[in-house]
């Protein structure tokens, strides 16, 4: 433990990793860096200034990366119209490559030698911390905290603050989430506490960005969503950039009960987990990409990113963003956007987001051919006799070779 | 044309296909023998019979398919997640391939050459009827009026009823929809009409299964599902019959407001066509199939079978569901739901379908690893750092190779 | 037929498209635009001039297309490692976008409103000549003679060119194939003849390009081949233009009796045929490739090519060149060639090409992880301990939950 | 270590296993039971056991696997054409899991609550013993000795032996070879010593299975291989077990120079490596088995296995045969190889394999649809029209719309 002789942590101001700017002065005798970052958690970040200064730390690095975030993180990932499993809009893997990339352009500049977080032993942001930190510095040390100390419970936290004087107001005068959160401008989560009970109800007073269903307003809200190049540049004709976009998207989605999700879900490193998320602005662009995308893109393209979407987003998810494969598969994804571009008008009411609306440009959508109506001859309704037959030979052949294809 | 004898047409009854009866005796002088399914369209279809012996026909097949539809088409489905263009579920196309069947099964029995059907030559359906036939009865011949007549609006139609003597009272009597419609126990979809226009929101008259969640009842409705092998066998307990199921999720789905789409979507014959449709069970399916799946399936074979699921999807909706490359992705698929066996806990409101719990006794979720609390030592949190470590390694030569990873 | 004015026909000079010419002057009364190109067959396109001045061409068209064939469509397929069905290099395949898309220019700069080819009606060329054409030009006409007239045997072309004064002193000269085949810088092809029986051996007169490998020398033929973004730009240390590269691999290839191939594929249009194939310089690039990229090239990077070659590979097979979905994934798989650098040394012996050695500068192979001798450190073997584990634990849940693995 | 009572140790007999059934019974005070299987390894197993009851092991297993390898193992692995990185065959990664499932029984049968081996903390077969074992029984102690101990040089090993009292003759009298082996009936493989510099070329002498090529018979050999169901039962009419045809084509390949491979593989646990592998009868099966699909499997069944088959290849080289997703994938395959049946004829010389000829009684190949020559109307050239123009619709549409398909 000798050798680090400085290590930038994942600072977010809270109890943990306060504790964790003590315990990696004391056992590495090591001097810490923090690094505490805006991605639209909701939280001020400032507080954690004073907090570092009391734990003695000299290096105190606070930014605003919502803007990077959204732009070079949030919005390329769902030109894929990613999700995991089926569910998961991947709220806190996008975040993390990007937390590791700063901790290590930080040790960079700071000449440390280390990084640190304060991520559990068993699920998957460590992993994704420490991927992004070793492929984009090899020799670099990780510690992390939850994996080598015995500090295994809230008490136990509570006692070492007690016993190297750090302040815990913070502690003192909250009460504490019986839930494990994450937050950034994508999402929220929740795990932990009842959660753990796959069969048990999430209660109503856990959730935190969006009012119940029950609870929206009795009057849909329409919007009218702008693409440039796959991404939202404009909202009902306003330009927006692409955190004040999200930002916008998560206040009227969360006023309109939108965005809740309660799933069990398979961690990269084996287990199954439960969580509950909230990720308002997502659950619209989620639906509007893939709407404006209908008019815009080739079907086989369409159907290409389709078949290679659940690898990327387990890419991501694994925590795999500076990976060779996920930047080839951005090249793929992102060629095919340059096209999608037109607006997407979408109903949001109780809990539910519907697309009513899209329009483009860039449209390949053709009412001549696609009409029921008389077209004019731009179809002509007797290629289909070939084209199906021709689509048949293959089995046509089989069955006149005997094969029954009936049967299983 | 003088060589067809006798032909199997699927007859609904309506305008077009009595026509089509008519058509088919005049210009083919060949015998038409009608085959008119109940797949759950929710119309009676005992009235085909005076229809069809009114136009002449000696043979009337009319079947009630529906738990045959539900069983061996609608639930192995659903065991994939199927949805096409991250959005369809797929409800006319998996019904065709049923009808292919039995009009080529009756073609056998009844020694016809031919079969023929309502479809028009733009369209999916024309190519997901004569793709079964020709998988299962290679020499016969297909008729597809709407390809090789020049009745191409109702108008042409109503005369051609008037000079052939077709009784039309049906067609007096009702207002005819603007919509081209298609039902059975999976959905109700609408096409033409305004829906032409992608930008046009649809009516809210249009829609017929389904109360808007403007109209909703006010409080949520709870549903338990219980799954064996993939497939709900009882609902709050009560075992059902696959066709049952189904009818039971529809009224209750449909009463909630749950299942409407409106999408812009890619036909296998190259355009564009908005559609709207009504899935309300199938909604309700969809969430909790991949719920039960959640806690049973082991996480390579849920990610095997997402990963193939686009495939899947696009070989059904292009028609070919006798193909050999569906039978092998349903043997893959029905493996693996051997152990989907539990139940599902829904919440349905206003339009939306929430998964709130799950359990089964084949549940690989394993509290005591995934806890947050103390595990009794079931996990070792430093077996984390080698798998990172080795995760890691691909990337850790490269970038101590001099490869910059942060670059595009 | 009337309506067409002039015709862009890709024309070889040969019998077939000779008769064309005059069928397509006589029976669409339109002028016939000729063009000829050199992609490397290994006949002189010159002759063709004067045969098409024979017939009356006004406007004739001869290129030589070599380097452009290489650079800008064999090179970019290899870059995947490009195989159809396990065996094929889509030598035929690989050649028709070019010439498709020459057709179209000229047809544009000659203002002709079709375009005609010599494929017939059963083959993947008419497929791949017309989606070329359609693609670049929408409202193009496109004749295809083959499945238009009556001319189907060698006899009736023979009476046609009498009966029409069409000059036939090469018809009559040489004695005719048997086969029908292909060529260009890629490979020859031959079909039909005693290869329609698929138990029969091809006979070794039938071969043209590649001595027998018993045939050849006793002695091996090294060579070394230089990578740049994944093309080969030099030989022996010998800088070489893509068509040099192509044609001395050919040589020093067919001399060594490498290259031959025996297959039954599967064609776009639904049967089963057989063809064989001489690919000489194809089968030392494809070998070749792969061993510069098994140093340079990310292990996920390699996997994710791998498993979208065989649809790259269809794509092109089936005639999408100039779809959306081939450049898509073109992206994606050129992107990954910019580290794709360095030597590859092959030893050719007697039909077989053995890759011998490999370095590069961008290598990716480290000696000090991967030796057996001691590492010095570079590589902790505990680490492996923990990555087994956590990649067995979802396994382990399972059987310790009692699921018996063993079990099919 | 002390917990642990009884090990399982896969037993070769040589040096490395026997030092550690040594070490084992030191380090861990555990009894050891040894198993040694005959895997067509090519040596003797039968004196393991006089070396086993020498250093006092009382529970000894030998065995003689060879049918249930090739059977169970190897004949399945091969209906999915299996290639990893488009080159090696697996030959060491289908062994590992039949050893993993005979150290759990026999664990099981002796009530061993570990298993332990003799692989290095580097390599993929560490991974392939263990997640077998943990698969089979999760909570089975795993011992990998080369993890643990410092005896990292063969001096120090001789020493131990030395310092232990362990007959070494064998090691006296037996020129070491330089290079790290493993062999059994699908492949012997090379790796280790000049190997690990990537651009020199194998020695001759090194290769053990297969003559040089050009030592090869000056006259080709052909071989009739029969196929039922994906497998060959029968060799020159001859019929044979699994194991037998394995041993029949690797004497015939061997003699005639077939089977050898040199490639830098990309390992699991994340570093390059080079390798040297002879498989001369799973190159001749390779070859002959993707023959008897050509003609008997459905176009899209071929297609579909390829799509898989490096997912496949992936998960058994990574270890994973007892996944779900390995199992999921070989219903689909096996499916698939119901109609496989048939002959191939092959051509072997110097070092390469040809495929000559196929037939089956189960062939798609219709003779009279694929003809040059007139096919009496078996297949309407016109449906190819129509089968172009619509598979042309979506880029014509594009085209017809303004984008420009020759770019980029």
């Amino acid at each position: 433990m000798s050798e680090i002789k400085k290590v930038v942590l994942a600072y977010s101001g809270g109890l943990d990793t306060s504790v964790i700017v003590r315990w990696l002065q004391d056992e590495y005798n090591a001097e810490v860096v923090t690094f505490t970052a805006d991605l639209g958690q909701g939280e001020e970040v400032e507080p954690a200034r004073t907090k570092a200064e009391a734990l003695g730390v000299k290096e105190i690095y606070i930014e605003d990366l919502r803007e990077e975030f959204v732009r070079d993180f949030v919005f390329p990932m769902f030109r894929a119209n990613t999700i995991y499993e089926g569910e998961y809009l991947l709220g806190t893997s996008i975040a993390r490559p990007l937390i590791a990339k700063r901790l290590i352009e930080i040790a960079n500049e700071t000449g440390a030698d280390a990084i640190s977080h304060g991520a559990t032993g068993k699920g998957n942001d460590q992993v994704r911390f420490e991927l992004g930190a070793y492929a984009l510095k090899p020799g670099v040390h990780v510690i992390a905290p939850w994996r080598e100390w015995d500090l295994n419970s809230r008490e136990s936290l509570m006692n070492y603050c007690e016993t190297h004087n750090i302040e815990v107001d913070y502690a003192k005068n909250k009460k504490k989430s019986p839930y494990s959160m994450d937050a950034n401008l994508l999402h929220i989560s929740y795990e932990g506490g009842i959660l753990e009970d796959p069969w048990a109800e999430a209660e109503e007073e856990m959730w935190r960005w969006s009012v119940a269903p029950e609870n929206a307003p009795d009057q849909p809200t329409y919007l009218e969503l702008t693409y440039e190049k796959g991404d939202i540049v404009a909202i009902n004709g306003e330009a927006m950039s692409p955190a004040t976009v999200l930002e916008y998207l998560n206040k009227v989605g969360g006023e309109n009960g939108i965005g809740r999700l309660d799933i069990v879900e398979n961690r990269f490193v084996g287990m199954k987990s439960r969580g509950c998320y909230e990720t308002p602005g997502g659950t619209i662009m989620m639906k509007a990409h893939r709407a404006i995308e209908s008019i815009t893109l080739d079907r086989e393209a369409a159907h290409l990113k389709d078949e290679l979407m659940p690898k990327y987003a387990k890419t991501i998810y694994n925590g795999f963003w500076w990976s060779e494969e996920r930047k080839m598969m951005q090249q793929l994804i992102d060629y095919s956007q340059r096209v999608v571009n037109g607006d997407v008008r979408v109903k949001l009411y109780k809990g539910s987001v519907d697309v009513v609306g899209r329009r483009s440009d860039d449209s390949l959508f053709d009412e001549s051919i696609a009409t029921f109506e008389d077209d004019a001859g731009s179809y002509d309704q007797k290629d289909a006799a070939g084209f199906i037959k021709l689509n048949a030979l293959r089995m046509r052949i089989a069955a006149s070779k005997g094969r029954n294809l009936l049967e299983d």
